[in-house]
């Protein structure tokens, strides 16, 4: 089961002055929910680091903007590995509000590069990762 | 002319613990250099929600990370107006280092959607502020 | 019972180049802490805005940084009423990471001052919502 | 002279749904000013680090919000050293709109304490740093 939903909650952090969730801030919630997605499967950032000799970074991502979002809200952030390749994993990523299944919000592509740690070049995914996130190639 | 191009620095807020600028700071950026294209040609929200009863909000944005930046960095971020439809801005940005012409750390394509001041819907981009834009479809 | 504790993760967002949670990072956390502490009496910002008229805005903090907080620790954020005048609350809060009494990382006092919400000047708690607190002048 | 006056302009990422400054963009206003005001005297953070073996965290902060600030707002932020110890730095700062002598919106005391940047201990600020900033204990 590679699908992951993180509830949240906006706080006054989050929001703007046009009265709703600023465009930036559903980034950190994405990100949010991929790095939950790793934790549930036993993988956290500093892991990747010590055992793997690896970070993973955000290499593209592309968004779009639904429904504005408001204070109070909560919402559901989802990630779902939708591919992998060598060096990078892809997500298909959903905010909704409410409701696991609510009104859609925003919903997106991320595609997310393995790096080696040290010297911050593109680096294979190492198989011992893949088997731990129970994901085949 | 239609591009305009926003130094900015890089401060411990924009990074994060894997010592570069965090993901999320670079859609806080392109922003930046939105809203100083818009007031290069004298416009600023407020005026937008008085005088126009709109405001701009982001619909969609894809954005490639090339390379990294890190603290300290100058950047120069640049949105370039590639497109016009009846209710959206389409922006060509691109954030570099040290120059104008420096190395490329991130592109992306910014689609950003007028939209009733009050109602919150959809609404054509009023023809006066075209002009002020001076922007012709 | 006037104290409330939010526990909540640190992601990468909150993290900076100095590899610990970055400053600025802790002021979110405590408004978070706080609007929970409402929240748990039943009280959202909508409902303080469209029922009593009035928005609560930090008046005032002061905060003394203990330890450092790393990337994925999980902190326990407290609020605790402390004191009330006519237009103030008075929060004295503590970031503690682990569990509700693990180590010290963040400690403070927050002011948060009650404002006519279209007027924005400094207005009386409504003695309604001092009910709905449960709180004593 | 030891005080540095910092221009910035609020841009959306900074407000919040009460249609403010959000309480902690102050922080990184006030830590943008310290830096400028390090660099402004030709330190950097990278320098601290690799020439001196230190890095320079926020051990506490005291700030009183006296007016909003609003988007699109110019904003000049101080920061003057008032005093020096051993190992730390405390510096007095304001927050000011329009111009330098503007209405007073922020202002506060922030202690910056020097620290070993490989055992993060405190650590007595280098006489070397002492000369290169003109400070006199």
């Amino acid at each position: 089961m590679n699908e992951f939903v993180l509830p949240l909650r906006v706080y006054l952090e989050d929001t703007d002055a046009q009265g709703v969730v600023y465009n930036a801030s559903y980034f950190r919630f994405l990100e949010r929910a991929r790095t939950e997605w790793l934790r549930a499967k036993g993988v956290e950032h500093n892991r990747l680091r010590d055992e793997h000799g690896i970070v993973l970074v955000l290499a593209g991502i592309e968004v779009k903007f639904r429904r504005p979002a408001s204070l109070d809200d909560e919402l559901y952030v989802s990630a779902e590995l939708s591919g992998v390749t060598g060096a990078r994993f892809v997500f298909r990523q959903e905010v909704r509000r409410d409701t696991a299944d609510g009104p859609l919000l925003c919903e997106g592509t991320a595609e997310v590069a393995c790096m080696d740690a040290m010297q911050r070049k593109p680096r294979r995914v190492p198989k011992a990762l893949f088997k731990e996130l129970n994901v085949w190639m």
